[in-house]
């Protein structure tokens, strides 16, 4: 097979720590299934930002990354010093930036969060059903909220007036939606696969394998609110198999804490998909097991990029106590979805997941370091 | 002292039930204190938009509920009936915009939504700390992402683009945050006049009995999130005794799951706070027992509006099964807030909060009708 490369850029604060366990968990896996695998670091922290001979992201880092197949990051955000006043020099619009360059330079359109309560993940809730949590949140990933439009008028002064807008198109809306029912499909076959099945209610009382629940907050932003649930109603004609339902975004929130067991497939824009993937992670047993991946299923020349759901957390930075079980969930993310160049590599993405999924099931609650997790992780790549 | 009067509108779906006992327990304070109260009944159901005879909020509602002293609704939203495809023939855009054009039209600029878990409340969390969340939601309430301004351009073509604007001025921002402020204070010197003493860390290092959290999305809605950056803490200035802390609104919601016993005030933008009170709702014991308000505390010309934080909830409606605890605590919010017009009414809504506390406390788990809730309740203002 021809040779996947891969960027590795393990950015800042815990992202280099994390980042170190996962090349080791690759090493491990090219070596035993001699896997046509290769990769190169790129350092870019954003607090070299300040340094003279340091480098963050430089301004060509897209057309570098581009050459690649895949990008695998670890963490940005480590804003460095802080000033006289405790002010960080460094505002994370800046120390961010990257992360959200990539997303829109290389379309990955999807912003993928899956949330399932693993045997040995915190639980948060009291409701013993909180086990059966088990939903992929779909984040629209390319406009929206985030298309950075607006300014400040009268900057500083007591007259100023601030202003967002939001963008959104009804092509990318159409794409995410239709994404969605694919995946909800595709999450059924696989639960058949397993023997485990699922059962959800349409509105005519018919009962389907799967379901996707459109988010809005349709209510209150109407434009854009009406013109997803106008796609969403016409791309569910497409999937009469699936389940429809819908949630104001308020409303998403609470029942994610209430009864979170119910959501299968959840498809939101983009800040609301931020919000609610934040909560996934939680759902999922926190920040140190939610993996995440920003995706352009559509153009091969483009990469895809995978990142945990966490940031780079600069107070536990550098104690090596960080958990990299988000970051190897997220690298088996990786390998499964480079699997549809090469079926080793999702084989080995097959076997990296089950190997950190045991490690949870079995040593969570013994405080280990980043290391010694990664070890033994490794240790069972190895078995 | 002179007569204030209230304008009651039960709204639809559950809303009449649940005013009925707070009508009950008006009645019974009245009677008991020698209140100089009085109210009058505007129906105004949304669904009613649909009956040739029947009126859902008529056009000049605003002038007339103006004359008020306080507005006390119960819930707005049913859509009435279905069309042959199953899709409500009122979209909730129209349903609820009574809601939105009182907030707006009397400038009812404070939306506040306390959570605590009272006992007897149903406990979300595992967390057994989840007893002391204490923290009050103080959501922008005039402007930003609900100003409504937008569009459709090429409106159910594909090529169709949604546009939305947020609008915020420094102005709102200001007197929003000062309010925080203002509020945390408050609570401060409240709770030390109890004998609770709760403790927050500036960051440099100092301790104080308050805190204020901002909430913004600023690393990536820039304009506003660094104008209310900067707002806050040019205000924070003015209150060097109130410990002050920022989240970005992913965070936050996570936080509102991990530890919400770390938060005291929180202060929010006019959809981030939405999102926060529903999770804030929940972490309370749901939307049952959830008071909200929205306040206009600087022109005595224009009432504030009472509402619980529920919506109509159709489904449930008629059955006489809804809980009418949120109601009540709203209607005990209401008292306190015209208690700067007549003490004797702030006397009355203390009385009533307690009341209903210890009907939660004693009673709660005791499947009982929205009716014998009422009447347990006003037996204890007998009492
Ligand atoms: C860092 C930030 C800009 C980013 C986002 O809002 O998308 C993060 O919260 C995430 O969820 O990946
Ligand atoms: C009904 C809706 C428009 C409203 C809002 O978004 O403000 C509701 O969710 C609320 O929180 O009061």
């Amino acid at each position: 097979a021809e040779t996947i490369r891969i960027a590795v850029t393990p950015g800042d604060g815990i992202g280099p720590e994390v980042v170190s366990e996962a090349v080791r968990c690759l090493e491990k896996l090219r070596a035993r299934h001699g896997l046509a695998l290769e990769w190169t670091r790129f350092p870019w922290p954003s607090h070299a930002w300040h340094e003279e001979h340091g480098e963050s992201m430089p301004e060509d880092a897209l057309t570098q990354l581009q050459a690649y197949d895949a990008i695998l990051l670890g963490a940005l955000g480590d804003p460095g010093p802080m000033d006289d006043s405790e002010r960080y020099l460094l505002p994370d619009s800046i120390s961010l930036a990257p992360l959200l360059d990539m997303r829109k330079g290389f379309d990955q359109w999807v912003c993928e969060r899956p949330a399932r309560l693993l045997p040995g993940a915190r639980q948060y809730l009291a409701d013993e059903r909180a086990k059966d949590i088990d939903m992929l949140v779909i984040r629209e990933n390319s406009e929206g909220e985030y298309v950075s439009q607006g300014g400040r008028l009268r900057k500083g002064t007591e007259d100023e007036v601030a202003t967002q807008m939001e963008v959104f198109t009804r092509k990318a809306t159409d794409r995410i939606i239709r994404y969605g029912f694919e995946q909800a499909r595709l999450r059924a076959a696989q639960r058949v696969k397993e023997g485990r099945t699922r059962s959800f209610r349409t509105l005519d009382g018919r009962t389907c394998e799967s379901q996707v629940c459109l988010v809005t907050k349709r209510n209150a932003l109407r434009y854009w609110g009406d013109m997803y649930t106008e796609a969403f109603e016409a791309i569910s004609q497409e999937f009469p198999d699936v389940a429809v339902h819908h949630e104001l975004v308020d409303a998403a929130c609470m029942k994610f804490v209430q009864s979170p067991w119910a959501f299968d497939v959840v498809v939101a824009s983009n800040l609301q998909g931020d919000i609610l993937t934040d909560l996934a992670a939680v759902l999922s047993g926190g920040m140190g097991v939610a993996p995440s991946c920003n995706l352009n299923p559509t153009n091969p020349d483009m990469p895809s990029m995978f990142e945990p759901t966490h940031g780079s957390a600069p107070d536990i930075a550098g104690q090596g106590v960080a958990d990299p079980t988000a970051m190897l969930f997220t690298t088996a993310r990786m390998l499964e979805w480079l699997g549809r160049r090469d079926p080793a590599l999702a084989a080995a993405g097959k076997q990296l997941f089950d190997a950190v999924a045991a490690d949870l099931a079995e040593q969570s609650g013994n405080p280990r370091s980043t290391h010694e997790i990664g070890s033994a992780i490794c240790q069972r790549l190895d078995g």
